[in-house]
């Protein structure tokens, strides 16, 4: 593999749980080098205020060949506050210094200079509020990277869901999911199944959109009109998909022992299975993207900024998918 | 407690898999006088078709204080087939049958004969072929038991989840979700969690409608617009519930350790995770009748009735949250 080794982690909000997660985080060893682009003031107070004694290693990308940090180190490019951070309490005005954390690490995966990158949370509000229009990690990397099509996978031991529609109201969901949509994100989800997880013939399944997948046309005529044609395109093409199946019967072992991926038609229809059985050790996955990312699963959770009582099951296992898509990744 | 020990267990649509689970039960003992409502000559033809020893006993709910039957017996109170049954293939014909053992269990519920009614699964398609307008056991037996609103509850160990609507097209929920129908459903919940239950305090967890729970607006308005303002007079009612909550993050054990019951906004909210977790061993209660009736959490499968291989985990769990119930009913 001549990939570079080295990965980029954004701690996200300065004033929540990320830092903390990096930080803790860093007492353990990684098997890669992993650059933290944050400001290295921010994180060595955060860690005087958590009683963490960890070795700063300032680095840039720009230097080749870095070893793992060792336990208890970790190698920051320093990225500077635009304000003083008061751990837990937001603050408009670092809203610019989030994004261009964001920013370095992607255009250094894009420039190959990271073979990753792993998010900690942000805050989506308060980066609206500095003025800068944002909806979400996910679709600024996508703009960031010119991806016209991104698809949402949460991960965990055992379970992959991808989304065909996110964050958008119930009422507007049915209209979203057109065939357009399916055949684009269902052909993204497969091939980079194929491509940044090394499944040569990845199986998905399905789920109809409405309850019972639509029992027939009596609960409904999306799965008979919109996405069973929408499957068979897909089959043609060589895809290997079972559904439309009914969403309540699908997460047992039945349908999930035979399958490398659940496709989900919105969001609260995929993860809260996702999140029960992953809980506190599942992934977010950008899908479609040039590069590879992947994020925690939950929120900035500013109450428990600076406490030290955070678990940092998900950032690990964000952690180690991106190791392992990276190895797996074929261009 | 006065009220009778007998139990009516439907074996329902005669050529599913309802009569094999009912004669694969019948070989433990129960703890209570269980009678099938079913045609005697079918379950003793199935029994000859799986190879089952099963001694029928004749009765009928006016027979008093029967005593529970011994392993390897059943009591049947024999109701006439309109027509034979060949195993696994439908018959419209016997429609007005299946509807006729569903009225003999709900109307000797009305009238004191049984302490509950346990239901083995029925073929909408079939009824409705017969020429007779039927949605579900629900439906059927709220209009049965004169009951304007009722609730759709699954149960399994650790999480039962009520549902405020149940069989909709995804696209009709939204309207679906009026403040007149979360306080009808609500109640409902919490008294029968009450009543049926014996929970004197029941906590509730309320699912927002829409993507974490509409996310203070940026994802929809009907938490702000609906759901909130019934709660708080729910809550004004001295009924215990937090939410709405976003139902990706409901699901774990922070929320989940803490409560009695879950109510989704609809189907695939709440029951893909409920039978993920019970899995082959969840239960459908019926909230709101004045009687009591749960039924296993599954479908006919026609193509698995006389081979013996079907799972009888819901029809004991079904079994048991009856018996349960029945002993913590105060009408």
């Amino acid at each position: 593999m001549s990939l570079p080794r080295h990965f980029a982690l954004t701690p996200g909000e300065p004033a929540g749980i990320g830092p903390d997660l990096c930080l803790l985080m860093a007492r353990v060893a990684q098997p890669h080098a992993l650059i933290a682009v944050a400001s290295l003031e921010m994180l060595a107070a955060r860690a005087q205020q958590l009683g963490l004694s960890i070795t700063f290693i300032p680095t840039t990308p720009e230097q080749k060949s870095l070893q793992p940090a060792p336990a208890g180190a970790l190698y920051v490019w320093d990225t500077p506050l635009s304000a003083p951070v008061k751990t837990g309490c937001l603050d408009a005005a670092n809203g610019p210094y989030v994004l261009e954390t964001l920013t370095r690490a992607a255009q250094g995966c894009m420039d190959g200079m990271f073979a990753g990158m792993i998010t900690a949370p942000v805050h989506k509000g308060i980066i609206n509020e500095a003025g800068i229009p944002f909806s979400g990690h996910t679709e600024f990397l996508a703009e960031l990277t010119g991806t016209a099509q991104v698809v949402m996978m949460l991960a965990t031991t055992g379970l992959r869901v991808g989304l065909v529609t996110t964050h958008l109201p119930l009422r507007a969901v049915a209209d979203a999911v057109t065939r357009e949509r399916l055949l684009q994100v269902t052909r993204i989800l497969h091939k980079d199944l194929q491509n940044k997880f090394g499944i040569a013939q990845p199986r998905i399944l399905v789920c109809g959109l409405n309850p019972h997948a639509g029992e027939g046309g009596h609960l409904g005529l999306e799965e008979i009109e919109i996405i069973e044609p929408a499957l068979d395109t897909l089959r043609a093409e060589g895809i290997d998909l079972a559904g439309p199946l009914p969403a309540d019967t699908l997460f047992t072992p039945k349908y999930l022992d035979h399958c490398d991926a659940v496709l989900a038609m919105y969001h609260d229809q995929g993860l809260p299975v996702l999140k029960h059985k992953g809980f506190g050790a599942a992934v977010n996955v950008t899908l479609g993207l040039p590069i590879i990312r992947t994020s925690v699963d939950h929120g900035t959770a500013l109450d428990l900024a600076g406490t030290g009582r955070v678990d940092i099951g998900s950032l690990e296992v964000a952690l180690k998918t991106a190791y392992l898509m990276a190895e797996a990744h074929t261009p």
